[in-house]
């Protein structure tokens, strides 16, 4: 079998690698559905991708789906409706479809959200732009008012704990821009989101106003989940805008008294029973080993969650669209799953993994979009024996703009299918946009772009066809 | 001397490769202005990266500059107060500035640019919307009415020479969304814009509307010169949004005839005297050597050209800025050369690289940006002995997100310094949005990403180092 080496064409110019590309013959040639003629795996990339750009498939799934359910926040009518919606278009595409049970969070916002700061030399109050953390508990009836207590780290919320009781804890701690992968930068500054009510709860404080997490400096606030320890006391905890919490850390340098007023009406109506939308192409050869496409259908409901992961769900289907267009008859089963929870602690990936369900099936490889549907850069193909089998093939996604195979890849849903020896995969996007829009109203459908959203669905497609017909 | 090779590490996660980044000691150390301890390359690079990601000061010049001049058309007031406004810039950085005299086009827009269509069984006439091209003759002062001939290829107008006399040629020829390169699908489609009024008036044509080279549907014309050939009449030439272009085909395949009244009033006023804009850091230790860092200052009058060239020039500005902040005193001559004119023809560019002032100059090389402010992707480090010589710095451009070097690099402008043996280099960011804003009311502050601008500033002054110490 003969690979193109991207290292040998990497200084030709691409017009040139094009040409290359077209000629080259890859590997084992594939049957085409009533086609005479065989195809090779070149040509069915090439397929794919000119199908792909020029249809935009994905965007108008995504625009679809918006329409159904600008609102999907798991538990609620929205995702109901959402799933509704996937179940619609897979059918469309032919698919068998099911949907599996599940049991997951249902938090509701409420319908207030207000942190008031009330100054004595301020004529007016200020209303700061909040938003109740996901899984947070409300403020009593009359809401909290109480001091601010500013702090960037852990650490200085210990060496101020004997200042913190009764207060409202501001944990203003900034994405580290300098980190070029925003990813990293997110992580490090999410624990203030988890931990910080749990950890301000053990010195006694009422309550926390976290900074969002945006590398922007923006008037809306990015939602997200509180972790609550057993061990503290559950006290409000609600993100504050950037724009905002620039404000207030500016002002309580200038006074070290401010008191805000708090009330959030958000609630916990415990576990209900949802689903987890199933869309499957049953393969002609080998039908019990299948390739899992995922992403989650949820997302926060302070926007229609267009990146996140709208995008992940559009380009799983896209990618079926591509396969199906290019004339290939997988000999595997092709299997989507759009999971409920993910924003609560992706347990609908785990009871998927966990379903008796899964008996006598072999999920042979898993890949998961959802970190928006950006220009994909990279893909990851597995780790050790499946990646040095898998890294051969980089030469059919080099064409649509793929830079470089690394082993990974994964994801919160499909993550828990490893128990079961399943390959990992999946394409990696560029990331510098990526949290200007994540859990806010700002990830609407005009901040993705069509060609670069179809790109992940074009990419995802073809390393489907490969696992297909070759297996790992 | 050691380097990183790229494809030594490419597998290992991207936190392990700042680690390795910082670790390393790449190359001779650089004497750091007053300071004792000495930095070595890769140092030099993360301080620029940090900095840079930080204070995203390339955006600030940006908003500074579209704020001083939101219009920059060449010849225009706007061009000039923009000049002005980086002058000042230049100044404010500490250099020497100057500028050079150059001859240029002045053609004005005019007030009027109405495309009507008369269809006599609409209820209402129509109006499509269009812009002048660049350099187009006016329609006569009453305007010019006459049936359309849409063609999408030059052979379909040749194949239906005979009807196109007294007639309004509509070129309707798409950009191919499928090619992954956009500027391949731009160089391609721009043939109709650039050629298609001579090749029209040559079969006796009235005027030509050419379908806007942009890959989205939308509204705004997309603007762009027109090249007549001497031997064919001059026939007025505009643009037309592609929505239109979608509307107007449609209707033609309905009907027969259809007409269209067309009325622009540009005029080209002839040569005007404008000027580079250049700033000078002068070297420590071969100041006859110049890096030269090359943008265009003009811009279509549509919009505010954020991207087109804004961006360069805040890059070439904040490359500097971020250089001095690393504390590096180069060894040769670095100089900002921002040009008008390109828009028309790129006169300028090859006026400098001829002009007597070079003399006892010698451009080592030399960097464009001009394919908007997006996310550096590659870098072009020259051909043959040079880029052989350069590319062991690759590694200092990873962790800045270039994913390969390549031989290459170039530009409108400095392209013509290519006969005095400099060699001409640059990043080239991704392309997939850049046709969506070019020449058109769409290029406007917003759609240019802080972080994507900033990183293009951040590789250029990164290679802009390695020169001035090291010399080609």
């Amino acid at each position: 079998m003969m690979s193109i080496s991207r290292n040998d064409h990497k200084v030709l110019p691409r017009a040139i690698l094009y040409a290359v590309g077209l000629a080259a013959v890859l590997g084992p040639a594939v049957a085409r559905q009533r086609a005479a003629p065989a195809l090779s795996y070149s040509e069915i990339a090439q397929t794919i991708r000119v199908e792909g750009l020029r249809s935009e498939g994905a965007f108008a799934v995504l625009e679809r789906l918006l329409q159904a359910s600008p609102r999907r926040m798991t538990g609620s009518p929205g995702y109901s409706a959402a799933a509704a919606a996937m179940l619609r278009e897979m059918k469309n595409l032919g698919l068998e479809t099911w949907l599996e049970p599940v049991s997951v969070e249902h938090w509701i916002r409420g319908t207030r959200a207000e942190a008031i700061v009330r100054e004595p030399d301020l004529t007016d109050t200020r209303p700061l732009r909040i938003a109740a953390l996901g899984l947070s508990v409300p403020t009593p009836g009359q809401g909290i008012e109480a001091s601010v207590v500013e702090v960037t780290t852990f650490d200085e919320l210990q060496a101020m704990a004997s200042e913190v009781r009764g207060k409202i804890v501001f944990f203003n701690h900034p994405m580290n821009p300098a980190l070029m992968d925003t990813f990293t930068a997110y992580g490090e500054a999410a624990a203030y989101r988890t931990r910080g009510a749990s950890e301000a709860a053990k010195l006694g404080a009422a309550a926390v106003l976290v900074r969002s997490l945006t590398l922007r400096r923006d008037d809306a606030p990015h939602a997200g989940m509180v972790g609550y320890d057993p061990a503290a006391p559950k006290i409000p905890a609600a993100a504050l805008s950037t724009l905002d919490s620039d404000w207030l850390s500016l002002r309580l340098h200038k006074k070290k008294e401010l008191r805000v007023s708090l009330r959030i009406d958000c609630r916990d109506l415990g576990p209900v029973e949802s689903s987890i939308v199933i869309g499957q192409w049953r393969g002609t050869e080998r039908p019990d080993e299948i390739i899992l496409l995922g992403a989650h259908l949820d997302s926060w409901d302070l926007g229609p969650g267009a990146h996140d992961d709208g995008a992940g769900c559009a380009q799983c289907l896209e990618a079926v669209r591509l396969i199906r267009a290019s004339g290939v008859k997988p000999k595997r089963t092709i299997r989507i799953a759009l999971y409920p929870n993910e924003e609560f602690g992706a347990g609908a990936g785990l009871a998927y993994a966990r379903s008796p369900r899964r008996k006598g099936e072999k999920h042979i490889a898993a890949m998961e979009s959802d970190r928006g549907g950006f220009l994909p850069i990279g893909f990851g193909l597995g780790t050790g024996a499946a990646f040095e089998k898998l890294k051969i093939w980089e030469g059919l996604l080099e064409p649509s703009g793929i830079q470089w195979v690394r082993p990974g890849g994964g994801g919160a849903d499909i993550g828990p299918l490893a128990e079961q020896g399943t390959v990992l995969m999946g394409f990696i996007p560029d990331n510098q946009r990526y949290f200007d829009y994540h859990h806010s109203a700002n990830d609407v459908l005009s901040a993705v772009h069509p060609r670069e959203l179809e790109l992940g669905a074009i990419v995802t497609a073809i390393m489907t066809v490969v696992v297909s017909e070759e297996g790992i």
